[in-house]
Protein backbone atom coordinates (compact mmCIF):
# COMPACT_ATOMS: atom_id res chain seq x y z
CA UNK A 1 0.00 0.00 0.00
CA UNK A 2 2.60 2.12 0.57
CA UNK A 3 3.62 3.72 -2.69
CA UNK A 4 0.24 3.87 -3.72
CA UNK A 5 -0.59 5.94 -0.59
CA UNK A 6 2.47 8.64 -1.19
CA UNK A 7 1.63 9.01 -4.89
CA UNK A 8 -1.68 9.38 -4.31
CA UNK A 9 -0.84 12.05 -1.76
CA UNK A 10 1.09 14.36 -3.66
CA UNK A 11 -0.44 17.48 -5.41
CA UNK A 12 -0.45 17.52 -9.19
CA UNK A 13 0.75 20.44 -10.88
CA UNK A 14 -1.73 23.17 -11.95
CA UNK A 15 -4.92 24.48 -10.37
CA UNK A 16 -5.77 23.85 -6.99
CA UNK A 17 -9.37 23.13 -5.85
CA UNK A 18 -9.58 22.12 -2.04
CA UNK A 19 -13.80 21.88 -1.89
CA UNK A 20 -12.79 19.09 -4.45
CA UNK A 21 -10.09 16.96 -2.21
CA UNK A 22 -12.21 14.50 0.22
CA UNK A 23 -11.17 15.45 3.63
CA UNK A 24 -12.27 12.44 5.41
CA UNK A 25 -10.68 9.99 2.89
CA UNK A 26 -8.09 7.33 3.25
CA UNK A 27 -6.86 7.38 0.16
CA UNK A 28 -4.33 4.21 -0.70
CA UNK A 29 -5.41 2.70 2.34
CA UNK A 30 -7.26 -0.13 3.10
CA UNK A 31 -8.33 -0.53 6.44
CA UNK A 32 -9.89 1.35 9.17
CA UNK A 33 -8.86 3.03 12.10
CA UNK A 34 -7.47 -0.20 14.29
CA UNK A 35 -4.99 -1.59 11.12
CA UNK A 36 -4.11 2.31 10.53
CA UNK A 37 -2.86 2.38 13.82
CA UNK A 38 -1.13 -0.74 13.56
CA UNK A 39 0.96 -0.01 10.18
CA UNK A 40 1.97 3.28 11.76
CA UNK A 41 3.28 1.62 14.67
CA UNK A 42 4.83 -1.21 12.29
CA UNK A 43 6.88 1.48 10.78
CA UNK A 44 8.20 2.56 14.13
CA UNK A 45 11.47 -0.07 13.96
CA UNK A 46 12.47 0.77 9.84
CA UNK A 47 12.11 4.64 10.37
CA UNK A 48 14.02 4.48 13.67
CA UNK A 49 17.05 2.42 11.19
CA UNK A 50 17.16 4.69 8.81
CA UNK A 51 17.12 7.81 10.41
CA UNK A 52 19.90 6.39 12.50
CA UNK A 53 21.87 5.79 9.32
CA UNK A 54 20.92 10.04 8.64
CA UNK A 55 22.20 10.21 11.94
CA UNK A 56 25.80 9.07 11.21
CA UNK A 57 26.28 9.85 7.93
CA UNK A 58 26.51 13.98 9.41
CA UNK A 59 29.52 12.46 10.73
CA UNK A 60 31.15 11.95 7.27
CA UNK A 61 30.15 15.42 6.37
CA UNK A 62 27.04 14.65 4.54
CA UNK A 63 24.55 17.61 4.38
CA UNK A 64 21.74 15.50 3.24
CA UNK A 65 18.88 16.06 6.21
CA UNK A 66 14.84 16.20 6.08
CA UNK A 67 12.62 19.11 6.93
CA UNK A 68 8.79 18.33 7.09
CA UNK A 69 6.66 21.68 7.09
CA UNK A 70 3.41 20.87 8.59
CA UNK A 71 0.20 23.34 7.68
CA UNK A 72 -2.98 23.49 7.98
CA UNK A 73 -5.91 24.87 9.32
CA UNK A 74 -6.56 25.57 13.42
CA UNK A 75 -7.27 22.19 14.92
CA UNK A 76 -5.59 20.20 11.76
CA UNK A 77 -3.58 18.42 14.25
CA UNK A 78 0.02 19.43 13.47
CA UNK A 79 0.28 18.86 17.14
CA UNK A 80 -1.08 15.18 16.93
CA UNK A 81 1.14 14.35 13.95
CA UNK A 82 4.18 15.75 15.71
CA UNK A 83 3.51 13.68 18.69
CA UNK A 84 2.28 10.49 16.85
CA UNK A 85 3.98 10.24 13.83
CA UNK A 86 7.55 12.45 14.22
CA UNK A 87 7.08 10.90 17.71
CA UNK A 88 8.31 7.32 16.62
CA UNK A 89 12.28 9.18 15.66
CA UNK A 90 14.69 8.78 18.17
CA UNK A 91 14.06 12.45 19.65
CA UNK A 92 17.89 13.12 19.65
CA UNK A 93 17.88 13.40 15.95
CA UNK A 94 14.68 15.66 15.66
CA UNK A 95 14.54 19.70 15.51
CA UNK A 96 10.61 20.86 15.98
CA UNK A 97 10.28 24.52 15.44
CA UNK A 98 7.14 26.54 15.81
CA UNK A 99 6.54 29.68 14.05
CA UNK A 100 4.34 32.13 15.99
CA UNK A 101 3.31 35.31 15.02
CA UNK A 102 6.29 37.25 14.47
CA UNK A 103 8.31 39.66 16.43
CA UNK A 104 8.95 42.83 15.88
CA UNK A 105 12.55 42.63 15.34
CA UNK A 106 11.40 39.59 12.82
CA UNK A 107 8.80 42.10 11.39
CA UNK A 108 12.10 43.53 10.30
CA UNK A 109 13.45 41.88 8.62
CA UNK A 110 12.85 39.63 5.39
CA UNK A 111 10.26 37.20 5.57
CA UNK A 112 12.58 34.65 5.56
CA UNK A 113 15.15 35.31 7.97
CA UNK A 114 13.46 34.14 10.76
CA UNK A 115 13.14 30.59 8.94
CA UNK A 116 16.89 30.49 7.63
CA UNK A 117 17.72 30.03 10.74
CA UNK A 118 15.63 27.34 11.73
CA UNK A 119 16.50 24.84 8.83
CA UNK A 120 17.76 21.93 10.77
CA UNK A 121 21.63 20.97 10.68
CA UNK A 122 22.62 18.23 8.56
CA UNK A 123 21.64 14.52 9.74
CA UNK A 124 18.54 15.80 11.66
CA UNK A 125 14.47 15.79 10.74
CA UNK A 126 13.56 19.36 11.29
CA UNK A 127 9.83 19.82 11.83
CA UNK A 128 8.17 23.06 10.87
CA UNK A 129 4.69 23.65 12.75
CA UNK A 130 3.59 26.72 10.50
CA UNK A 131 6.39 28.03 8.43
CA UNK A 132 7.13 31.07 5.61
CA UNK A 133 3.68 29.51 4.09
CA UNK A 134 2.14 31.88 6.59
CA UNK A 135 3.69 35.19 5.16
CA UNK A 136 1.36 34.14 2.06
CA UNK A 137 -1.30 32.77 4.12
CA UNK A 138 -2.76 34.79 6.99
CA UNK A 139 -0.16 38.03 5.65
CA UNK A 140 -2.96 37.59 2.93
CA UNK A 141 -6.08 36.99 4.49
CA UNK A 142 -5.28 39.96 7.02
CA UNK A 143 -3.56 42.23 4.93
CA UNK A 144 0.15 42.15 6.82
CA UNK A 145 1.72 42.69 3.76
CA UNK A 146 1.12 44.68 0.51
CA UNK A 147 -0.07 42.91 -2.29
CA UNK A 148 3.00 43.08 -4.70
CA UNK A 149 5.33 41.71 -1.66
CA UNK A 150 2.80 38.78 -0.91
CA UNK A 151 2.98 37.94 -5.24
CA UNK A 152 6.60 38.45 -4.33
CA UNK A 153 6.85 36.23 -1.78
CA UNK A 154 6.14 32.33 -3.96
CA UNK A 155 8.72 33.46 -5.96
CA UNK A 156 10.83 34.14 -3.16
CA UNK A 157 9.87 31.04 -1.31
CA UNK A 158 10.50 28.66 -4.49
CA UNK A 159 13.90 30.44 -4.93
CA UNK A 160 14.49 28.99 -0.93
CA UNK A 161 13.41 25.85 -1.18
CA UNK A 162 15.30 25.13 -4.61
CA UNK A 163 18.21 26.42 -2.75
CA UNK A 164 17.83 23.81 0.40
CA UNK A 165 17.26 20.97 -1.67
CA UNK A 166 20.36 21.97 -3.84
CA UNK A 167 21.76 22.10 0.13
CA UNK A 168 20.47 18.32 0.95
CA UNK A 169 17.63 18.96 2.75
CA UNK A 170 14.83 16.58 1.21
CA UNK A 171 11.79 18.80 1.96
CA UNK A 172 8.37 16.97 2.64
CA UNK A 173 5.14 19.86 2.56
CA UNK A 174 2.24 18.52 4.14
CA UNK A 175 -1.02 20.31 4.28
CA UNK A 176 -3.43 18.66 6.42
CA UNK A 177 -6.52 19.45 5.09
CA UNK A 178 -9.88 18.89 7.36
CA UNK A 179 -13.17 20.60 6.78
CA UNK A 180 -15.34 23.15 8.32
CA UNK A 181 -17.33 21.02 9.81
CA UNK A 182 -14.62 18.76 11.33
CA UNK A 183 -13.40 22.22 12.66
CA UNK A 184 -16.05 23.35 14.20
CA UNK A 185 -16.52 19.42 16.21
CA UNK A 186 -12.58 20.37 17.17
CA UNK A 187 -13.35 23.32 18.78
CA UNK A 188 -16.20 22.50 20.09
CA UNK A 189 -14.59 19.44 22.23
CA UNK A 190 -12.41 22.02 23.03
CA UNK A 191 -14.95 23.96 24.86
CA UNK A 192 -16.63 21.05 25.97
CA UNK A 193 -13.58 19.28 27.81
CA UNK A 194 -12.12 21.57 30.58
CA UNK A 195 -8.80 18.97 29.75
CA UNK A 196 -8.35 20.85 26.09
CA UNK A 197 -9.85 24.97 27.39
CA UNK A 198 -6.25 25.67 27.34
CA UNK A 199 -6.20 24.60 23.98
CA UNK A 200 -8.86 27.04 22.88
CA UNK A 201 -8.40 30.95 21.80
CA UNK A 202 -11.25 33.16 21.19
CA UNK A 203 -8.88 34.24 18.77
CA UNK A 204 -9.33 30.84 16.26
CA UNK A 205 -13.16 31.77 15.96
CA UNK A 206 -12.32 35.24 14.49
CA UNK A 207 -10.46 33.05 11.87
CA UNK A 208 -12.51 30.64 11.79
CA UNK A 209 -14.77 33.17 10.00
CA UNK A 210 -12.56 33.45 7.42
CA UNK A 211 -12.46 30.19 6.76
CA UNK A 212 -13.25 30.70 3.10
CA UNK A 213 -10.49 33.47 2.30
CA UNK A 214 -7.69 30.96 3.91
CA UNK A 215 -8.81 28.54 1.88
CA UNK A 216 -8.53 30.57 -1.27
CA UNK A 217 -4.80 31.59 -0.02
CA UNK A 218 -3.91 28.31 0.36
CA UNK A 219 -4.68 27.37 -3.37
CA UNK A 220 -3.18 30.26 -4.11
CA UNK A 221 -0.20 29.01 -2.35
CA UNK A 222 -0.18 25.68 -3.20
CA UNK A 223 -0.49 26.11 -6.86
CA UNK A 224 2.38 28.70 -6.55
CA UNK A 225 4.97 26.70 -4.97
CA UNK A 226 4.18 23.17 -6.06
CA UNK A 227 7.78 22.92 -7.60
CA UNK A 228 9.17 19.67 -8.80
CA UNK A 229 11.90 19.63 -6.28
CA UNK A 230 9.28 20.47 -3.19
CA UNK A 231 6.10 19.55 -3.95
CA UNK A 232 3.28 19.67 -1.94
CA UNK A 233 1.23 16.70 -0.39
CA UNK A 234 -2.38 17.11 0.52
CA UNK A 235 -2.98 15.03 3.52
CA UNK A 236 -6.97 13.95 4.14
CA UNK A 237 -7.14 15.12 7.95
CA UNK A 238 -10.64 14.39 9.60
CA UNK A 239 -9.34 11.01 10.34
CA UNK A 240 -6.67 11.55 12.70
CA UNK A 241 -5.09 8.07 12.20
CA UNK A 242 -5.00 8.18 8.75
CA UNK A 243 -3.14 11.60 9.21
CA UNK A 244 -0.47 10.64 11.40
CA UNK A 245 0.26 7.12 9.12
CA UNK A 246 -0.05 9.34 6.29
CA UNK A 247 2.87 11.45 7.40
CA UNK A 248 4.62 8.95 8.61
CA UNK A 249 4.34 7.22 5.31
CA UNK A 250 6.07 9.99 3.77
CA UNK A 251 9.08 10.33 6.30
CA UNK A 252 9.71 6.90 5.63
CA UNK A 253 9.34 6.89 1.84
CA UNK A 254 11.69 10.08 2.08
CA UNK A 255 14.02 8.15 3.96
CA UNK A 256 14.26 4.86 1.29
CA UNK A 257 14.77 7.33 -0.90
CA UNK A 258 17.98 8.34 0.32
CA UNK A 259 19.50 5.23 -0.14
CA UNK A 260 21.37 5.93 3.32
CA UNK A 261 24.32 3.85 4.15
CA UNK A 262 26.04 3.27 7.22
CA UNK A 263 29.57 4.96 7.29
CA UNK A 264 32.46 3.43 6.97
CA UNK A 265 35.71 3.69 9.09
CA UNK A 266 37.40 6.34 8.98
CA UNK A 267 40.46 4.73 11.14
CA UNK A 268 41.99 1.29 10.78
CA UNK A 269 39.36 -1.13 12.24
CA UNK A 270 42.29 -3.70 12.81
CA UNK A 271 44.43 -1.19 14.57
CA UNK A 272 41.79 0.02 17.01
CA UNK A 273 41.17 -3.66 17.82
CA UNK A 274 44.69 -4.35 18.83
CA UNK A 275 44.33 -1.34 20.77
CA UNK A 276 41.36 -2.27 22.81
CA UNK A 277 42.70 -5.81 23.70
CA UNK A 278 46.33 -4.78 24.55
CA UNK A 279 45.74 -1.16 25.40
CA UNK A 280 47.51 -0.57 29.00
CA UNK A 281 45.20 -1.78 31.67
CA UNK A 282 42.43 0.92 32.91
CA UNK A 283 44.08 2.72 35.62
CA UNK B 1 8.39 -0.99 42.79
CA UNK B 2 8.17 2.39 41.63
CA UNK B 3 8.88 4.64 44.39
CA UNK B 4 11.78 2.14 45.80
CA UNK B 5 13.40 2.49 42.45
CA UNK B 6 13.34 5.91 42.29
CA UNK B 7 14.59 6.04 46.24
CA UNK B 8 17.37 3.49 45.44
CA UNK B 9 19.08 5.40 42.80
CA UNK B 10 19.13 8.86 45.18
CA UNK B 11 22.50 9.01 46.05
CA UNK B 12 23.01 9.66 49.61
CA UNK B 13 25.01 12.25 51.08
CA UNK B 14 28.78 12.11 51.89
CA UNK B 15 31.62 10.74 50.27
CA UNK B 16 31.00 8.53 47.07
CA UNK B 17 33.02 5.35 46.36
CA UNK B 18 31.45 4.50 42.54
CA UNK B 19 33.47 0.96 42.97
CA UNK B 20 31.00 -0.25 45.71
CA UNK B 21 27.99 1.03 43.27
CA UNK B 22 26.94 -2.11 41.48
CA UNK B 23 26.34 -1.84 37.78
CA UNK B 24 24.84 -4.71 36.71
CA UNK B 25 22.15 -4.94 39.50
CA UNK B 26 18.45 -3.66 38.92
CA UNK B 27 17.76 -2.48 42.31
CA UNK B 28 14.20 -2.15 43.19
CA UNK B 29 12.54 -3.73 40.34
CA UNK B 30 11.70 -7.32 40.50
CA UNK B 31 11.48 -8.59 36.74
CA UNK B 32 14.39 -9.28 34.14
CA UNK B 33 14.77 -8.12 30.81
CA UNK B 34 11.12 -8.56 29.46
CA UNK B 35 9.49 -7.06 32.27
CA UNK B 36 11.27 -4.25 32.68
CA UNK B 37 10.77 -3.58 29.01
CA UNK B 38 7.08 -4.00 29.60
CA UNK B 39 7.32 -1.71 32.66
CA UNK B 40 8.60 1.33 30.38
CA UNK B 41 6.16 0.85 27.97
CA UNK B 42 3.25 0.68 30.21
CA UNK B 43 4.80 4.15 31.47
CA UNK B 44 3.95 6.00 28.59
CA UNK B 45 0.44 7.02 28.63
CA UNK B 46 0.97 8.75 32.07
CA UNK B 47 3.88 10.00 31.20
CA UNK B 48 2.77 11.48 28.21
CA UNK B 49 -0.07 12.39 29.88
CA UNK B 50 1.85 14.57 32.83
CA UNK B 51 4.18 15.89 29.93
CA UNK B 52 0.88 17.22 28.40
CA UNK B 53 -0.07 19.09 31.27
CA UNK B 54 3.17 20.67 31.86
CA UNK B 55 3.08 21.55 28.21
CA UNK B 56 -0.14 23.34 28.47
CA UNK B 57 1.10 24.92 31.84
CA UNK B 58 3.31 26.86 30.55
CA UNK B 59 0.61 28.80 28.79
CA UNK B 60 -0.57 30.30 32.35
CA UNK B 61 2.95 32.14 32.53
CA UNK B 62 4.39 29.09 35.00
CA UNK B 63 7.65 28.61 34.89
CA UNK B 64 7.70 25.07 35.16
CA UNK B 65 10.08 22.92 33.68
CA UNK B 66 11.90 19.83 33.74
CA UNK B 67 15.75 19.31 33.08
CA UNK B 68 17.39 15.85 32.71
CA UNK B 69 21.28 15.90 33.17
CA UNK B 70 22.64 13.20 32.01
CA UNK B 71 26.23 12.26 32.55
CA UNK B 72 28.35 9.12 31.86
CA UNK B 73 31.36 7.67 30.61
CA UNK B 74 31.76 6.60 26.84
CA UNK B 75 28.97 3.73 25.59
CA UNK B 76 27.53 4.44 28.94
CA UNK B 77 24.49 4.77 27.06
CA UNK B 78 23.25 8.35 26.85
CA UNK B 79 21.95 8.13 23.27
CA UNK B 80 19.85 5.29 24.04
CA UNK B 81 18.54 6.29 27.04
CA UNK B 82 17.13 9.16 25.09
CA UNK B 83 16.10 7.19 22.35
CA UNK B 84 14.46 4.70 24.49
CA UNK B 85 12.93 6.86 27.53
CA UNK B 86 13.20 10.64 26.67
CA UNK B 87 11.39 8.87 23.15
CA UNK B 88 7.99 8.12 25.25
CA UNK B 89 7.66 11.76 25.10
CA UNK B 90 5.99 13.90 22.54
CA UNK B 91 8.67 15.70 21.02
CA UNK B 92 6.96 18.62 20.93
CA UNK B 93 7.83 19.08 24.79
CA UNK B 94 11.50 18.08 24.49
CA UNK B 95 14.84 19.69 23.85
CA UNK B 96 18.32 18.00 23.84
CA UNK B 97 21.71 19.98 23.78
CA UNK B 98 24.39 17.53 23.34
CA UNK B 99 27.58 19.15 24.63
CA UNK B 100 30.89 18.82 22.82
CA UNK B 101 34.35 20.00 23.29
CA UNK B 102 33.81 24.07 23.75
CA UNK B 103 34.28 26.32 21.40
CA UNK B 104 37.44 28.65 20.87
CA UNK B 105 34.01 31.21 21.87
CA UNK B 106 32.78 29.09 24.49
CA UNK B 107 36.23 28.61 25.89
CA UNK B 108 36.95 32.57 26.24
CA UNK B 109 33.91 32.88 28.86
CA UNK B 110 32.23 31.41 31.92
CA UNK B 111 31.75 27.50 31.56
CA UNK B 112 28.43 28.11 32.70
CA UNK B 113 28.18 30.60 29.68
CA UNK B 114 26.46 28.30 27.07
CA UNK B 115 25.02 25.98 29.28
CA UNK B 116 22.93 28.86 30.14
CA UNK B 117 22.15 29.50 27.27
CA UNK B 118 20.64 26.31 26.50
CA UNK B 119 18.56 25.98 29.92
CA UNK B 120 15.15 24.84 28.64
CA UNK B 121 12.35 26.91 28.24
CA UNK B 122 9.44 26.70 30.88
CA UNK B 123 7.20 23.92 30.04
CA UNK B 124 10.10 21.97 28.36
CA UNK B 125 11.64 18.53 29.41
CA UNK B 126 15.15 19.25 28.38
CA UNK B 127 18.08 16.96 27.91
CA UNK B 128 21.34 17.82 28.56
CA UNK B 129 23.76 15.10 27.20
CA UNK B 130 26.75 15.76 29.00
CA UNK B 131 26.69 18.90 30.70
CA UNK B 132 28.86 21.46 32.72
CA UNK B 133 29.96 18.17 34.59
CA UNK B 134 32.52 17.72 32.04
CA UNK B 135 34.22 21.52 33.15
CA UNK B 136 35.15 19.24 36.48
CA UNK B 137 35.65 15.62 34.92
CA UNK B 138 37.28 15.64 31.49
CA UNK B 139 38.80 19.02 32.78
CA UNK B 140 39.96 18.03 36.05
CA UNK B 141 41.84 14.91 34.10
CA UNK B 142 43.17 16.56 31.55
CA UNK B 143 44.40 19.22 33.57
CA UNK B 144 41.73 21.78 31.10
CA UNK B 145 41.70 24.29 33.72
CA UNK B 146 43.91 25.16 36.85
CA UNK B 147 43.45 22.99 40.22
CA UNK B 148 41.65 26.18 41.86
CA UNK B 149 39.84 27.15 39.13
CA UNK B 150 38.01 23.71 39.08
CA UNK B 151 37.83 24.01 42.56
CA UNK B 152 36.07 27.11 42.22
CA UNK B 153 33.05 25.21 39.87
CA UNK B 154 32.10 22.87 42.16
CA UNK B 155 30.66 25.61 44.13
CA UNK B 156 29.64 27.83 41.30
CA UNK B 157 27.46 24.55 39.80
CA UNK B 158 25.79 24.17 43.29
CA UNK B 159 24.26 28.07 43.00
CA UNK B 160 23.55 27.83 39.39
CA UNK B 161 21.91 24.38 39.90
CA UNK B 162 19.90 26.26 42.94
CA UNK B 163 18.97 29.37 40.98
CA UNK B 164 17.61 26.89 38.38
CA UNK B 165 15.33 24.94 40.90
CA UNK B 166 14.23 28.48 42.41
CA UNK B 167 13.69 29.53 38.39
CA UNK B 168 11.11 26.27 38.30
CA UNK B 169 13.38 23.95 36.58
CA UNK B 170 12.95 19.82 38.16
CA UNK B 171 16.71 18.95 38.08
CA UNK B 172 16.77 15.31 37.66
CA UNK B 173 20.77 14.38 37.70
CA UNK B 174 21.57 11.04 36.48
CA UNK B 175 25.62 9.63 36.18
CA UNK B 176 24.79 6.42 33.75
CA UNK B 177 27.41 3.92 35.76
CA UNK B 178 28.92 1.40 34.00
CA UNK B 179 31.74 -1.07 34.76
CA UNK B 180 35.37 -0.82 33.19
CA UNK B 181 34.67 -4.64 31.64
CA UNK B 182 31.43 -3.59 30.40
CA UNK B 183 32.84 -0.29 28.20
CA UNK B 184 35.38 -2.53 26.98
CA UNK B 185 32.61 -5.53 25.36
CA UNK B 186 30.69 -2.42 24.06
CA UNK B 187 33.82 -0.70 22.32
CA UNK B 188 34.49 -4.34 21.00
CA UNK B 189 31.05 -4.38 19.52
CA UNK B 190 31.80 -1.29 17.76
CA UNK B 191 34.24 -2.58 15.90
CA UNK B 192 33.00 -5.88 15.44
CA UNK B 193 29.87 -4.52 14.01
CA UNK B 194 30.22 -2.30 10.88
CA UNK B 195 27.44 -0.82 11.28
CA UNK B 196 28.79 0.65 14.70
CA UNK B 197 31.79 2.33 13.13
CA UNK B 198 31.01 5.30 12.91
CA UNK B 199 30.07 5.65 16.53
CA UNK B 200 34.07 4.46 17.31
CA UNK B 201 36.39 7.33 17.89
CA UNK B 202 39.87 6.28 18.42
CA UNK B 203 40.21 8.68 21.30
CA UNK B 204 37.61 6.86 23.35
CA UNK B 205 40.67 4.72 23.76
CA UNK B 206 42.95 7.36 25.07
CA UNK B 207 39.80 8.23 27.38
CA UNK B 208 39.53 4.42 28.37
CA UNK B 209 43.42 4.56 29.45
CA UNK B 210 42.10 7.01 32.05
CA UNK B 211 39.38 5.09 33.10
CA UNK B 212 40.31 5.47 36.82
CA UNK B 213 41.48 8.94 36.95
CA UNK B 214 37.50 9.96 35.64
CA UNK B 215 35.95 7.65 38.22
CA UNK B 216 37.68 9.91 40.64
CA UNK B 217 36.66 13.05 38.96
CA UNK B 218 33.14 11.45 38.98
CA UNK B 219 33.51 10.43 42.73
CA UNK B 220 34.52 14.25 44.02
CA UNK B 221 31.96 15.67 41.59
CA UNK B 222 29.29 13.51 42.87
CA UNK B 223 29.91 13.76 46.17
CA UNK B 224 30.61 17.84 45.95
CA UNK B 225 27.29 18.43 43.76
CA UNK B 226 24.68 16.15 45.64
CA UNK B 227 22.99 18.87 46.91
CA UNK B 228 19.17 18.79 48.92
CA UNK B 229 18.08 20.86 45.59
CA UNK B 230 19.79 18.83 43.02
CA UNK B 231 20.53 15.55 44.08
CA UNK B 232 22.55 13.20 42.25
CA UNK B 233 21.32 9.53 40.82
CA UNK B 234 23.53 6.70 40.13
CA UNK B 235 21.98 4.38 37.86
CA UNK B 236 23.58 0.82 37.41
CA UNK B 237 23.71 0.78 33.11
CA UNK B 238 25.46 -2.49 32.64
CA UNK B 239 21.52 -3.50 31.85
CA UNK B 240 20.83 -0.87 29.18
CA UNK B 241 16.64 -2.08 29.73
CA UNK B 242 17.16 -1.33 33.41
CA UNK B 243 18.98 2.22 32.71
CA UNK B 244 16.31 3.07 30.38
CA UNK B 245 13.41 2.03 32.73
CA UNK B 246 14.85 3.92 35.54
CA UNK B 247 15.55 6.95 33.75
CA UNK B 248 11.88 6.82 32.35
CA UNK B 249 11.17 6.29 36.31
CA UNK B 250 12.76 9.27 37.38
CA UNK B 251 10.98 11.31 34.97
CA UNK B 252 7.76 9.91 35.82
CA UNK B 253 8.39 10.44 39.46
CA UNK B 254 9.14 13.66 38.83
CA UNK B 255 6.14 14.58 36.82
CA UNK B 256 3.75 13.33 39.19
CA UNK B 257 5.16 15.03 41.97
CA UNK B 258 4.53 18.26 40.07
CA UNK B 259 1.14 17.88 40.77
CA UNK B 260 0.09 18.85 37.42
CA UNK B 261 -3.37 20.18 36.67
CA UNK B 262 -4.99 21.52 33.71
CA UNK B 263 -5.11 25.15 33.22
CA UNK B 264 -8.04 26.72 33.60
CA UNK B 265 -9.94 28.80 30.48
CA UNK B 266 -9.11 32.37 30.94
CA UNK B 267 -11.89 33.49 28.65
CA UNK B 268 -15.89 32.79 29.02
CA UNK B 269 -16.39 29.27 27.68
CA UNK B 270 -20.32 30.01 27.71
CA UNK B 271 -19.72 32.95 25.58
CA UNK B 272 -17.37 31.01 23.37
CA UNK B 273 -19.70 28.21 22.93
CA UNK B 274 -22.18 30.44 21.88
CA UNK B 275 -19.79 32.23 19.58
CA UNK B 276 -18.89 28.99 17.64
CA UNK B 277 -22.63 27.97 17.62
CA UNK B 278 -24.32 30.98 16.41
CA UNK B 279 -21.20 32.60 14.71
CA UNK B 280 -21.49 33.53 11.27
CA UNK B 281 -20.91 31.07 8.72
CA UNK B 282 -17.66 30.45 7.35
CA UNK B 283 -17.46 32.51 4.94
Amino acid sequence: MTDALTDVLRLPPGPVELSAIETDAAPGFDGGKSDGEAALFAMGEELSDLQERLWAERTTGSPRRILLVLQGMDTSGKGGTMRHAVGLIDPQGVRITSFKAPTEEERAQDFLWRIRKAVPEPGYVGVFDRSHYEDVLIARVRDLAPPEEIERRYGAINDFEAELVAGGVALVKCMLHISAHEQKERLQERLDNPEKHWKFNPGDLDERARWHAYQEAYEIALERTNSEAAPWHVIPSDKKWYRNLAVGQLLLDTLRGMDLRWPEADFDVEEQKRRLADGPPVR
